[in-house]
């Protein structure tokens, strides 16, 4: 059988490969958002709608083009969290953030255009798939991105909380911030390949579950992390005061909601047994990672 | 027969009704949205694409939603054109910018939010309408507003033409920023009513020099007009150097360019004959708008 680590790189080759191949041009805000872009990544939100349609039976081959739309997404919400309004973070992935390297104007519209382009990828027609799974699937990616998800998550970041920041300020904001994205993936993959509603179900518990984690690991690691491994500067949350799990929580109690988390991920997953084990071992490693 | 004004302000209404019943909250990015969007506005473009629908035999009532997409989509540009990194202007309708009125990165994140709530209304079920024409709308909008139409169209403005600007620069620059999603609206309500793709191509041509004919007319009252009458400060193209068509052809040459477009507009819509009077009439009247 093959293993974890190789079937996370086949979907991360195809996906790769897929964003390598849109029609990049010469231009300076075609530039701007391939640097941002195919500067790599760990491909983890794409990966996730394949490996969800796999889990429900349908081919992720045929739906690369919309899980690559998700990385775009991702990729436009990381440039404009960056810009000097919002973090102020100058480096991204150890490189230069993209407003450093192309201006604050290329930056801006480079993320606008990256979600604009990622959202015509989720709305790709897919030969053998009905449009109206994609007309669905369009408005799930959508409402996960926007004002009720990523980019409220992003402006309660901003604002911070009303009063003293709890456990619950903290689980809505990332939920809105981080996991919605997660979700989305999820049942980006689970809704093309035709998955019933108790399926769907499962997964966004799952996605859910599993971005908190994987949010609650970032925090933790940027707090010890050395700059080289993360490609920013370390603690660079704590410079700008970010609101994170180990900065509320302190960092044992950070990674008890790490554990409890992952294992919600886990658990959701019972119904399907042994086929779901690459999505299984994904929130396993991703509790267990290093960078 | 009911009058162009009347259908005008029929058709503005139901888009004015659908914009203020989105399920708007009481949070900051919430209300930095709806600033923007609920305050005023010719709803030019929802205006387009309801009326295209019904030339070829569509209901419009039945696409608001989307057609109010347009509206977010075009707002989402306003608000990210006027920040600081891109054309700096303090003003827009009379109030103060987004970014003077919420800081900066509320406006970033409204104008992404409102994008992508756009782009999801843009995807709304319809019913009685096939899901395959609403897929296919949404990759319409999309790709024109996105790197290769409005936003790809933003940056060759910000950047300039790379030597002396000439009539061809900047239709094509034009044609990016302004006219695309001017085009995209004709397509949306022809595509959602099932037009043939004859007639898909008339309304491009129509749309296409009615987006052109309304750039030049916006120059011009730029150059021309009143602080008060344009809710934006007289000549702030000039003051920004922005290239604009009676900045490199003179008023004379300009007028003549927006007579030219305007009859293209007009002439597209000739196989239509009388059924065809409302956007005749929207091309006639914005060439000679006084705002």
């Amino acid at each position: 059988m093959i293993s974890f680590q190789e079937q996370y790189e086949n979907y991360k080759r195809s996906v790769d490969k897929a964003l390598a191949a849109l029609p990049w041009e010469s231009g300076r805000l075609s530039r701007c958002m391939a640097y941002s872009l195919l500067g790599g990544g760990k491909r983890l939100r794409p990966v996730i709608v394949l490996a969800a349609a796999a889990l429900v039976g349908g081919d992720p081959a045929k739906i690369v083009s919309p899980a690559c739309g998700l990385e775009l997404i991702h990729t436009y919400s990381l440039i404009h969290d960056d810009l000097p309004c919002m973090d102020d973070d100058d480096t991204r992935r150890g490189l230069p953030a993209s407003h450093i390297a192309f201006g604050e104007a290329a930056a801006v519209l480079a993320g606008d255009a990256l979600l604009t382009l990622g959202l015509e990828l989720v709305a790709s027609p897919l030969p053998g798939i009905p449009p109206e799974r994609g007309l669905r699937a369009v408005a799930v990616v959508a409402a996960a991105a926007g004002w009720r998800g990523m980019a409220g998550g992003q402006m309660l970041d901003m604002d911070g909380p009303p009063e003293k920041p709890d456990l619950a300020w903290l689980e809505h904001m990332q939920q809105m911030k981080t996991g919605a994205l997660f979700v989305a993936a999820a049942e980006l993959g689970a809704i093309l390949a035709g998955a019933a509603e108790s399926e769907l179900k499962g997964l966004r518990v799952y996605a859910g579950a599993l971005g908190a984690a994987f949010q609650i690991k970032d925090d933790m690691l940027d707090l010890e992390g050395e700059s080289e491994t993360l490609g920013k500067p370390a603690g660079s949350d704590l410079k700008h005061s970010k609101l994170t799990y180990p900065a509320i929580l302190g960092p044992e109690r950070a990674a008890a909601v790490l554990r409890q988390k992952t294992e919600e991920a886990v658990s959701a997953l019972g119904v399907w047994g042994e086929e779901a084990v690459f999505l299984r071992e994904l929130a396993l490693k991703a509790a267990d990672r290093e960078k």
